[in-house]
């Protein structure tokens, strides 16, 4: 059983402060998420301004969504002092995949630095993980979804692939994954709708690096947590909406539902399994 | 006429992929009005990655509201790759005319690309067309506005660029003209108070990416249809608004209207004329 | 006392152009609030762009949220052309003593630049005067925040920084003060949700400079009725909120209050001492 008073209440009373190295198209709902949920965000990216900054944080959000050659350094140097720092870093690799650069970059990340977290789409962890690519831009192809016919596969390549990075490995989508390379929890919160807005996969990584770093002795179960946290407020969001309320609103609701979120509505509201 | 249900219908059957090359301050909502029109939105803006990226979307969206050193190599490698993939390439000259690096961009990406759709308002075109400069900012002089005085003249001056350039060319303001070099469209949807709002230009040039990409054997209508959707979101939008709702409302409800826009939506609302 | 009709009057009347050199964090709250209070934005940090669009402009806001090694130099330059042409220019800095980048970037701007405002918080104006550094993120440290304590040696601090850079001081928080140098404004409105919020200083430093720039022969009194202006609209956002509405609602009303201030509301709602 997840602790979720525990562990949502460690993120209100530590208000944990996050560097993003981030893209620019979602950057500010992954600051206000992260106000959100209790953190604290700060953005920096140039290579002149990022072991300092990443040094006066408690943890490092890595999204490789708008790369670009002078920030892929950064999140190398950033990447490294958080690893000499002992601080929790997570790579949302956007895209791995669809581009040379992209999974170039991702991969070296996954080489170079000690990873906490990687969350991404099943598109983009298997382009990762097995060097494939053609991914549908930055959205999970139709023919890498979890259902129930691959989901014991699916298992044991997370699985795997979390053994090899030491790393938790999150893949998210209409059922989420996580996976320490042991433990597994599959999680079917979340609503359709969520993929008609930008960002919601940022949104997860930011806010994911905040649970992270404020629970440190428990960092699966601090992911699940935020997995879990992001699909229920997709959930409580949607059924706010108003008849001409589109993913505009959707994306401010979810957010707002991120901001009153209660380790009560988590407890009623979490669909998960432990495996 | 218009088929609105076979233009909107294959934006929404097809979901395009537009790979936008644009500014960081309208950003976010380029990317959500995509996602609300039936689009998919990918950002990437990196001499490195541009291709590749470009290579797996359906058309191109090039907006040089916040251009660089680096970004426009970019702009023109992204072209070239669309080009050659005869993708659709839009290009919105933002601020042409009110900067030497803006105007030179903008006239060498119409030299050296192919493109499908010019969009922006009357003094951007202007200065893109005839050199000119000294547009107030982003937004279009009060002298250069369209009005029943001068619509001859301006559907003369559009006509010929559109020839010169063989793109569907988009002049928007209050009233809104887009011609293909022979035909000839204008549209008087749309609200004042789109103007008080940062990136309706912006997202119009996003939102036209997806609809000319689902729609390739009819660029034109493609091209009119989505102005008057735009225009007509515009006003839905303005009618939803509530006393203390502002323009940061505005934008949201803009967007909403976009994701509920239906074929009957339009053909009840559009107001536009065929010449 | 504040003439706020004749201050705000002239921005909603001059429309005022203001070239923002931001961070990409919180851009397009920035736009947007500069269009609800009446003024016009351009964004544009290329080197081989700013001197062209400052020049068309008539204020500069320098904000320093996501500084980079291109964007450096295009404040300088943007700075330097917008004092020959006796622009008043603003400078937000941002995290000032979490970095030594950002510290030092922003000393320099101080050295070189004539400023008509420095606006941030207490640590990070603190940082700029006296080479502190160790401030938590973005944020103001604790130990820092202005009280009826340290108010008297604050305030002293404070006149003699604006002395120094013959800039009109504005520290805000949860009691903002306001000084160029004489005399001495402290405003108690604003709410604490309002940190809540990612962008509340940047937008307040964003409008703050078109009040400036409409207001040429009151540049104090034209900070003053800004920082109140933001934290008034702060509070009829925060009476507006629903039960549901949580951080991203609350900037969407914080902007739409803007976009509706009057006068008399500030007349009603201000609560300031002048010293």
């Amino acid at each position: 059983m997840l602790d979720f008073t525990t562990i949502l209440g460690n993120v209100r009373a530590k208000a944990p402060l996050v560097h993003n190295i981030t893209n620019y198209v979602t950057v500010n709902d992954c600051a206000n998420i992260l106000l959100a949920c209790g953190g604290s965000p700060i953005m920096s990216d140039d290579e002149g301004d990022v072991e300092d900054i990443t040094s006066i944080c408690g943890g490092l959000n890595i999204n490789i969504g708008t790369l670009n050659k002078n920030t892929i350094p950064s999140m190398f140097l950033a990447g490294k002092r958080a690893n000499a720092l002992s601080h929790p870093v997570l790579l949302d690799p956007v895209g791995a995949g669809a581009s040379k650069l992209r999974s170039d970059t991702a991969a070296r990340l996954v080489d170079e630095l000690r990873l906490a977290v990687i969350r991404g789409n099943i598109s983009e962890i298997k382009a990762l993980a097995q060097g494939s690519s053609g991914t549908h831009g930055v959205d999970a192809d139709e023919a890498d979804r979890l259902n129930a016919a691959n989901l014991d596969s699916v298992i044991a390549f997370a699985r795997a692939f979390a053994r090899r990075t030491n790393a938790v490995v999150a893949i998210t989508g209409a059922t989420d994954l996580i996976t320490d390379g042991a433990r597994v929890c599959t999680v079917t919160n979340g609503h359709p709708m969520m993929s008609r807005i930008t960002g919601t996969g940022c949104m997860l990584s930011a806010m994911t690096t905040a649970f992270v770093t404020a629970n440190p002795a428990c960092c699966f179960e601090a992911v699940c947590t935020a997995v879990i946290a992001m699909g229920l407020c997709g959930e409580l969001a949607h059924a706010r909406l108003g008849a001409q309320d589109g993913n505009a609103s959707y994306r401010n609701y979810i957010i707002d539902a991120v901001y009153h979120l209660t380790a009560r509505q988590l407890e009623d509201g979490a669909r998960y399994e432990m495996r």
